[in-house]
């Protein structure tokens, strides 16, 4: 695994890539990649509209995607997303010990990058614009969707 | 919503039925119910072995099969879980900014109720002795699965 900020936006694509078909389908622009070894074992996106879900979120659809795993392999693991993660989603990295976490941008939301710093995680954020972009665009054009997203009203 | 013990204790028999049908199933018999105004809205349990999840935890598994809610229904919400809860449905809980959680025990595994607290969740741990024994076979007899279900090795 290497932390170089190259590789870092080499893995965001893939989360992105999710993002952008999350958009396509409708739903909430946000998508990750779960990185292991180099390789990207498992993507996701939330899939609140697609699934009238509550609970599948970017990373928590990519962790269901990637399958029940050993705490050996998540040890190994980085976990790419598009957004800040939310309380859930910095939970579920912080379940499984994930010790390394790359964000694709944090201007739209902030989420739980200081607890997972507390805890021991390695977080980069990219500020990357297309990222940045599809979400404000979002917001901009759903704001309801995106409130119930985040627990707001 | 009633903050009484004897309510409480009420509403954790939701919990407690659903963590016996995951211990029936073969699963990590770990349940929960989500109550809105003395209501009790939607019940879950932990789906690991059930739906090969990650991510289905009682809580979660119980916010998914309460559907999409907006804000202001989470706002007069209680989460009753059997179990302390783990980081990820800790998360969970504060994303929705759920204001009240009834714990059955936190004998066998203490989760996330310090930073519960410290956001301003209301947690009350009820020490039930059903749910510390559910919990307390269930580890004796399934050492490996129990570990994967939190992370650990």
């Amino acid at each position: 695994m290497s932390g170089s900020v190259h590789q870092s936006a080499e893995q965001l694509a893939h989360a992105l890539a999710e993002a952008r078909r999350g958009r396509d389908e409708g739903g909430v622009p946000i998508g990750a990649a779960l990185v292991v070894d180099g390789e990207v074992i498992a993507v996701g996106r939330n899939r609140r509209v697609q699934q009238n879900s509550a609970i599948r979120h970017g990373e928590t659809d990519c962790l269901e995607q990637a399958g029940r795993l050993p705490a050996s392999v998540y040890a190994r693991a980085t976990m790419v997303t598009t957004l800040s993660p939310c309380d859930m989603c910095t939970g579920a990295i912080l379940l499984y010990k994930i010790p390394r976490v790359v964000i694709g941008e944090n201007r739209t939301f902030y989420g739980g990058e200081d607890l997972l710093r507390a805890r021991g995680v390695d977080v980069v954020v990219l500020d990357d614009a297309e990222c940045i972009e599809l979400m404000t665009d979002f917001i901009a054009r759903e704001p309801g969707l995106w409130n119930e997203d985040i627990g707001e009203q």
